[in-house]
Parts: structure tokens; C-alpha cells; sequence
């Protein structure tokens, strides 16, 4: 049987090119496989629209992580999940989107992955770029990246596979490892 | 057989008091028990948290506005049906929230109340505040409605019911009228 337990909002930190819109594409299947329904708050799609007025300065970024949070609130309550990737850098600005969603409806997942990984894959172009000196303020090269310390869980996708990574996080989210589990024992 | 359409962002614009919420919550209700996905945009709602650093001025009421539409079209983009229940009193502003959502997305309803009505009704006793002179620059008092001339439907709340205005919403934007129009030739 399924253990039943609240509703929470699943918020994927990391590099720029570790992985995460890709866990949050997956993770979004697994819970639509489930019959539940998932909404993708992407970082680069809402810096797009919603958050074109905001640049790169710690200031800006948390007004953009506010502002994540403030919605994904607004979905969690009317019952849909939202599946938040978006690099966060900053410890105190997590704590924020914690605090603004409430305890208990937030699921910290860091997205874990050495740098050097990152900028091979360069899967915007965006390492190149901060490289040959045309961006500037990037996470990780010289702006920096705060390590989650406490996250309700870490994935680091060197040693896993995207899919299975959306799986993991809808099975520790909806509390279905725990028949999983059991049922190896 | 139903019509295939489009999905859309359905905005309710009207006076405060004019019933937008309450026909926002039963067309969520339409649209859940017909196995789709809305999600409330209210702007009550959305200005305790992610526009709390917004206030009432033509600019801030703009911003609002720009969040609300960027938000209803990412959750449209996943499939979700955006119900927006927001004031929206300028024109400039709900031409700017059609264009952030695309052509042919945005169903406009003007929910028509009387402002002698919408003063009786009060519901957040914010008229009365007005009155006493503890509420500045308020919709339809000392700042501006302006009417929709071109709304893809209007509502008058004196003449039909907020759950009837579900009904009537959900059919329409769902093509479903058409069907029942047919079957009472």
C-alpha cells in the first residue's frame, strides 16, 4: 500500500549543466505515470518571461528565487507538484523558498556534479562564453555556488542516470521506497 | 462529439466584488469534474506573496499584470488550464497579458457588476474602507475601470448565477457549445 503523506515541492539546485531540467523532465513523467500532475518550473523558461526584469546580482537572484517559490507555493497548494530546476545558488536564498513554501512541503534535491563535467557537457554554450570572457557573474567559475549541507537528497549524475533519478525522487517523494525496501528484505 | 480546441487561458476581469473569484473557483470545478487541470491565478492570492513588493500605481498594477500572463502561460504550455480571476482595469494591460500568452490562447470574460452592487455585496469590506477614507486609489472609485469593449464573453453577476457562469465558461471554452446549441434545434 502506498504510504500517504503531504504533497511537496521538489526543488532541484546544482551548476548550470549538471542536470537538472533534464531530472526535472523525468521526474515530471514518473508523476504523471502516477496519475498525479507535476508542473516544470524551469529556471531558463522563467527567466524568459516572469523574470526578464532580473539580472545576475545576489539581489536579483533572490528576487528570482522569491518569486519561484511564491508560485510553486501557489500550484502546491491547489494540489499540483511543482518541479522546480534552477541553479540557486545561495544557501540563504534556499532557506527563503523553504521558508515561503513551508515546512515539510519542500524537498530539497542537490544536483551534484564536479564542475570540469559540467563544462564538457557545455550543453548551452554558456562555459564557452564565460571562458572567451563574453559572460560574466556565472555560477561556479566567478560567482559562487554554495554547496548544500543538508538537502533531503543528493544526486550526483556521475554515477546516475537522469531517468533514473526522476524515479528516485518520485519514489522517496510519494514515500513508495519504503514498499520497495521492505519487499528486498 | 466535443469540439477539439485549443487550450486557453481564461482571464476574468471585473470590479472588486464583481464575483471573479467565485466564478473562477466553480470554472475550476467545470473543468476538473471533465478531467482537465485547472489552477486558480487569484489576485488576491497572488498579491500576498509573489507580487507583495507591488503596489497599486499604473506601473505596479502593469507588473502584476506581466507576472500573472507569464506565469498562466507556462502552466498552459504544460497543459494546465490557467484560471486568472485579476482586476486587470487598464486595456493596455489585458492586450499586454494576451500578447505575453499568444493569439488565440487568451479567452477574456468580463465579469459585469454594477459598482452600486459590488459596494452592497463588499465582501472584503474594502468600499467601506474607501469610504472612510482609509483605502486610496481604488478600482472604479478614485482609480480607473476601463471596460472591455471586445471580451470574448461578458458575465453580468446580477443576471446569472457564479456556478451557472462556470458552466457557461467551461462549454464555451471548450467548444462543448456548439454541441448542446445542435441538439436543441
Amino acid at each position: 500500500m502506498k504510504k500517504q503523506i503531504n504533497s511537496q515541492v521538489i526543488w532541484l539546485t546544482g551548476l548550470s549543466g549538471a542536470g537538472k531540467s533534464t531530472i526535472a523532465t523525468y521526474t515530471a513523467g514518473e508523476y504523471y505515470e502516477n496519475g498525479e500532475i507535476p508542473c516544470i518550473l524551469d529556471g531558463d523558461v522563467i527567466r524568459k518571461e516572469l523574470c526578464s526584469d532580473l539580472k545576475f546580482s545576489p539581489e536579483d537572484r533572490k528576487e528570482n528565487i522569491r518569486r519561484i517559490a511564491s508560485i510553486a507555493k501557489v500550484l502546491l497548494d491547489q494540489g499540483i507538484i511543482p518541479i522546480v530546476a534552477v541553479i540557486s545558488p545561495y544557501k540563504e536564498d534556499r532557506q527563503m523558498a523553504r521558508d515561503i513554501i513551508g515546512a515539510g512541503r519542500f524537498y530539497e534535491v542537490f544536483v551534484q556534479c564536479p564542475i570540469s563535467v559540467c563544462e564538457d557537457r557545455d550543453p548551452k554554450g554558456l562555459y564557452a562564453q564565460v571562458r572567451n570572457g563574453t559572460l560574466k557573474g556565472f555560477t561556479g567559475i566567478d560567482a559562487p555556488y554554495e554547496k548544500p549541507t543538508d538537502s533531503d537528497m543528493i544526486v550526483d549524475t556521475t554515477l546516475i542516470r537522469a531517468k533514473d533519478a526522476g524515479m528516485l525522487i518520485h519514489k522517496y517523494t510519494t514515500g513508495a521506497m519504503d514498499g520497495i525496501l521492505q519487499s528486498e528484505r
